[in-house]
């Protein structure tokens, strides 16, 4: 049984206090918030204890789950490393990347285990596409095709304070090429433009995106991204190999068609991106925990977080210069 | 070059006119009709002599299709034999069981070819189907299910004078079943009713009907007819056997999606059943004429239309009477 | 919050006990089974006290589901009714529909809730068809598909006890079709044979069949069951109506494509029926617990149950007799 | 009835013979060819005669087709026009715009149709695209997504005389996207390389190409090309638009599925381009007669061709400078 306390009681943060309250090897003691009511709320609703920040990092658990607002990550990550504690943590560790690497040293002097919630990699039809692309019947692969198109934009409060759309919404997929391909991008070019809302633009930041990378193996990607659709929230992605091509498709929210006059009409996809990823918090906490356990598991770690940030940053500067952007990897 | 008599030059007649025009290794000669007129405008259509009837069966010509109405087949089967045409003979050969099984000993005796126009065998997908069946992959066929809708009522004239939902209808499900199975029925059940227009129960037929079959392997089929739907035409044949499952599907008369909403909306079914059948006529064309030029080819032959017809007899005796009816084939 | 007992800790029992866990508005409170240590093995897994069957109907709860094997089920109803407590029972209440109809009279003195676990009701695409259909848009139902095909064969003790495949397996879509059509059959006809397996056929059972259905309405309808596919859980359910067809599909379990020479290969259907059917079973915990707040809702209720039960002994004759049965209803 | 010569009696030219030949309102008259041997083969097929090259600008005929190699397209475009005649000719005009541009302008001041031969536009799933664009339920278009994969490399020969991807295989869906959005773009970027073949890169050429282009209006747009896939031929159309998204799909080449074990094994794509293209070639060529019989037509004019060629220059340039390159239009 791993105890656990739970940094954060807002919208992700319950959406982890009832994965953790479910988790039958895990027992969620603590819950802490700055805002005290919100802690106590969501605790007594799991028969857990609401306590401070500070005591989450001096009291007797196994494992701290960083739920709280970006700009607090790294400091907590840094406490929980000293304090010995397994760490799992929201993207990203910090918008800016040389702080969230100071964070990941704290955590690889103490040797304790970090895992990041690039919880894509999750996804039951991704990972599949993972074990197709390791059994190399799909050849060297060459392209790469991903779409990532949220329904609905954030408000302008939450896009500011983002990091732009590279480092908060491409990033997920930064990190799910690197690990579909076992391999890292050399070059990023990006095009992009403020077309669902101006002030989108007037915010510096664009709300549609295409990105094409050069990896080291010499594959080609391309990764659209937009802010909102019309129908859904919309995920896609395909490996495209020398000997065959696999596709983690669009996915239907049910299973129902009508057919009338001369249309076939389906259902669509999920109404929002937590409809469709919503399985996967549970599948990489109950990752994390197996991994806790003593189990051989494989998880976005630091490092992941480290690279996915690094071409992020890349891509947000091919947006700005409107130029390839050139990336190297010791 | 195989020299052909088209008779009939109403809808179907024109069609297959068509088609024997664009064969390569095909000469359409001659075009009769009783009405001379039509004959006269679809031979000048496609550079044909318009003759009499009688005219072609002593005409110099390797075959004869005989596309017109039902009650003259039989008639002019025989009269193609005894003539020693090669001849290809939209079903049915009659309505009436025992005067088609007249003409086919005619034909017998004359040591003719005759094709039956079960151009369903010669859909791609469905053909398809049969290549799977005969591969053996499926393992012994235990459950068959076919589907049969109509866009559109047919006319109460053409009704009236169809023989009945069986006999129109059905039947080229019952050949498709027989051929696909390589299999005869042992036992059927119908239950039918007008639910889409009452002047057909007054006429005694059905237009929505379900038959139950017992195959002699002991496979269990449905098929269910209707003959009108909203949403254009819907054809479908599954088969199920011990170690898999093989699918002909419905299918889209294109390939276009929009996404909208929570809803998908495809292109339906093919507006009618030409759109959906038409390239099975040419198809069934090139098999009969690949025939007269010597190559060993698989179609639907006299034994093939009788058989078919005598389960039809037997379905329409179960629609009437409520009660499932044997069949003995010897 | 509603406290509960679950009698019962086999392999259904355990499944409901996670989801009475689970659940935000139930106190999981006791767990009860002929076999002691059974029963306290899960009740140490959720909390919750090991009980003897007879404290069920008297301690301090508000309801009691039922999960233990189908010859106690009528008489804890009984129980359960008299005293007072609200019940959740697995199908059948009984083989025999008498003893079924004594049960239900119980409950209907006492005045307590019965939910029956049809639970295919709550299968999301199962329940937007029902929507499609309350709407109207698809006109007058007409015809109505139903396939039902389990992945493996249960074991020859499960088929013995089992009352037959009408009364273990197609009573699940008997259910669905009266509730999905809001209509009753009165007429119902079944050809079935023991295909897979020799010894079910020496047990006076079958393990294919082809049911159809003369509903009160006129509408015509088949429902084809087979106990082993070669292919995993195949539950599909097509209604077609005067102006419109609508269909609650197969299901992939995930959404993966390979495009390898002329072939897609794509994820099949789930490999057995709980995996397709397991969410149903807390969507339905969770209506009878919403009603038991004082929630109007819809459930599978004594009439459904017994209402299905004589569907299934129809059935079940008509496969005896070979012929057409007849179903009156007052 | 369109009288018409055809020059180019290879595999294209046979092609368009035999859809000139089956045009009810063409009259194929004449066939030239260098190759005098092969146009008599080709003209014997179909009944008609073989001329010379020079013959065919100085024949009583109304349009001249032109189907033989590329680097003679421009000097017969000429010929034509001097005579008059109406133009169908296969693309390029010339792999050089400029002499490409000369070309357009003796066909303007003749003022004789031309039409050049982007046939997918004909293509039935995209024209029900463009139908769809047009209604504007899409809203603004904001992003488009267009793939292009050719299932085997053509030979050395062919890519050498090509004009490289772009000018030869990327160029058609240039067309397609500036007819599909009724735009242009103004910015083009191509990240490409020879990753199935190393010969091609030492020709100077790639096989696979990601070209990103930003719209006028703004929009987006994205084109993968690949030489050869390992699994037919695969093409599809992705409008995204404020409103909606609209897709012209991957198409199988059958509509059959077999379900086993844990997959469904469909039918995969079209062998090849032409299997799937097919089709697009008579709806072309009946689009362009039906424009000489005097009707309102929509098709791939000068313009077109001109506008597709500079856009593939650009293109061109951006693969090899390894930037964006600017586009600007009068």
């Amino acid at each position: 049984m791993q105890r656990f306390a739970l940094i954060g009681a807002g919208f992700i943060g319950s959406l982890h206090a009832r994965n953790l309250f479910r988790h039958s090897n895990v027992s969620l003691d603590f819950i802490a918030d700055i805002d005290v009511e919100k802690a106590q709320a969501l605790a007594a609703e799991h028969g857990a204890l609401a306590i401070s920040i500070d005591e989450v990092f001096t009291t007797e658990i196994d494992a701290v789950l960083i739920a709280s607002s970006t700009p607090t990550h790294a400091d907590y990550v840094e406490r929980a490393a000293h304090a010995g504690k397994a760490i799992y943590c929201e993207k990203p560790i910090d918008l800016d990347t040389r702080r969230a690497e100071q964070a990941v040293t704290a955590v690889r002097e103490a040797g304790v285990p970090l895992m990041i919630g690039f919880n894509r990699r999750f996804d039951e039809s991704h990972a599949a596409l993972k074990e197709v692309a390791m059994t190399g019947e799909l050849g060297k692969i060459e392209l790469v095709q991903m779409t990532c198109r949220s329904q609905e934009t954030p408000p302008m409060a939450y896009i500011k304070a983002s990091g732009g759309q590279m480092r908060d919404q491409a990033i997920h997929f930064f990190d799910l090429l690197c690990w579909l391909t076992d391999d890292v991008p050399v070059e990023v070019h990006v095009t992009g433009a403020a077309l669902s809302d101006p002030s989108i633009g007037e915010a510096g930041d664009v709300d549609t995106s295409i990105a094409t990378l050069r990896m080291a193996s010499g594959a080609l990607v391309q990764i659209d991204c937009t802010r909102r659709t019309g129908y859904g929230y919309d995920e896609r992605v395909e490996l495209f190999g020398a000997e065959g091509m696999a596709e983690s498709q669009r996915q239907p929210h049910r299973h129902l068609s009508i057919y009338k006059g001369s249309e076939q009409i389906s259902d669509g996809l999920h109404a929002d991106w937590l409809k469709r990823i919503e399985p996967t918090f549970y599948a990489a906490l109950d990752t994390f925990v197996r991994g806790l356990d003593g189990e051989q598991v494989d998880y976005p770690n630091a490092g992941a977080a480290l690279r996915a940030q690094r071409i992020a940053d890349a891509a947000t500067k091919s947006l700005q210069t409107r130029m390839p952007v050139t990336l190297t990897w010791d």
